[in-house]
């Protein structure tokens, strides 16, 4: 099994989280998105909203969107669970990796801020913009956890939440967030980088980092 | 039950189709969003994103994210069944409701036009901005769906897929992007809009219509 991404990206970093979790190895296939890689023929063949993550099987068969191989990973390897198990609490720790996956992320990904470039911006202008998405999703999650008993987003155990948070955090602070106002999620994020699962899936430490 | 959203809002649409196709009943409460209702504190106590919909229970206990109501939704009500049972074809139906989830909506919602308009675009280009991230996410979905069997986005009866796509479809329409390109897509939303619970689901159905 392959997973096509990048050092830099959230969404592959969210992946490579829930791999180590779930303790499966994968080939890393990176694909330079500064560069325009992802753009190539060949690669808007496996994934054609040319985005990273996408996920290839030993049968060829492809799979895109982090969320979607994240819970692929669950149904086909449930233990250890990054779901739990009453329906509620299932769905309350989506919301929060959707709140991050949805409203934030995308908001701030590489195609949105070189369309603020085109558009005229200059680069505080386009910081500002990715830093107002980040701090806007950020301060709901902040909210939406604050009555959660921790350590993790949702107590003892890292989930979907978690492996959506971390990644989003590290956004945040690239464009310069005070991630201070989020203790909530800072101490999320601490639980979860003193596992090797998440300190293992940081950018720094992959292969094609710069 | 109860449903805080917004006639044309296309995240509470999809929360919608997947009540009638569940055959469930809640009541609509409607929070004006170009009157800026989903900003006041009485909201965003229930939803501190201040996005619609919002799904709230009897015993008051809220939930957000229309993708994360939905999947409770299929996973309390399992039948008319949202997601096929192989785990593999879940992920991919699960891949184009993301793919509309997370890479158009958000970055066509109001909250973002209303940024760029304050950042000095004109109507014209925010409109242009709009129908940019529909194009190109459509685009990738007619690609994605091209060798799946029709009617719907996956064979003979309605997935996730329809019910994200069918609202997004509708927003393209208002920012006058050309959708005859998608002709896949045309045919899945014409077998959706054949039944009722897609139909009855539209804005201009809607008690808060205007």
């Amino acid at each position: 099994m392959k997973l096509h991404g990048y050092f830099r990206s959230s969404a592959a970093f969210r992946v490579r989280i829930a791999l180590n979790l779930k303790g499966l190895k994968v080939e890393h296939c990176s694909h330079h998105l500064r560069k325009g890689e992802q753009r190539s023929a060949s690669y808007l063949a496996l994934n054609p909203q040319g985005l990273v993550p996408t996920l290839e099987r030993d049968s060829g068969d492809v799979l895109s969107q982090s969320l979607a191989i994240i819970e692929w990973l669950e149904e086909t390897h449930p233990l250890p669970s990054l779901l739990p198990p009453e329906p509620w609490a299932r769905a309350r720790v989506r919301a929060i990796a959707l709140a991050v996956s949805c409203d934030i992320h995308p908001v701030q990904n590489l195609k949105v801020l070189n369309r603020l470039r085109g558009l005229g911006l200059d680069e505080a202008a386009v910081v500002e913009w990715a830093a107002w998405a980040n701090k806007e999703g950020l301060e709901a999650c902040e909210a939406l956890l604050a009555a959660e008993p921790g350590p993790f987003c949702f107590g003892a155990a890292p989930t979907l939440a978690d492996v959506c948070l971390v990644p989003q955090l590290g956004n945040a602070r690239r464009f310069m967030v005070d991630v201070n106002r989020f203790p909530r999620l800072l101490a999320a994020e601490a639980a979860a980088m003193a596992l090797p699962a998440f300190a293992d899936a940081v950018p720094e430490r992959q292969q094609d980092r710069e």
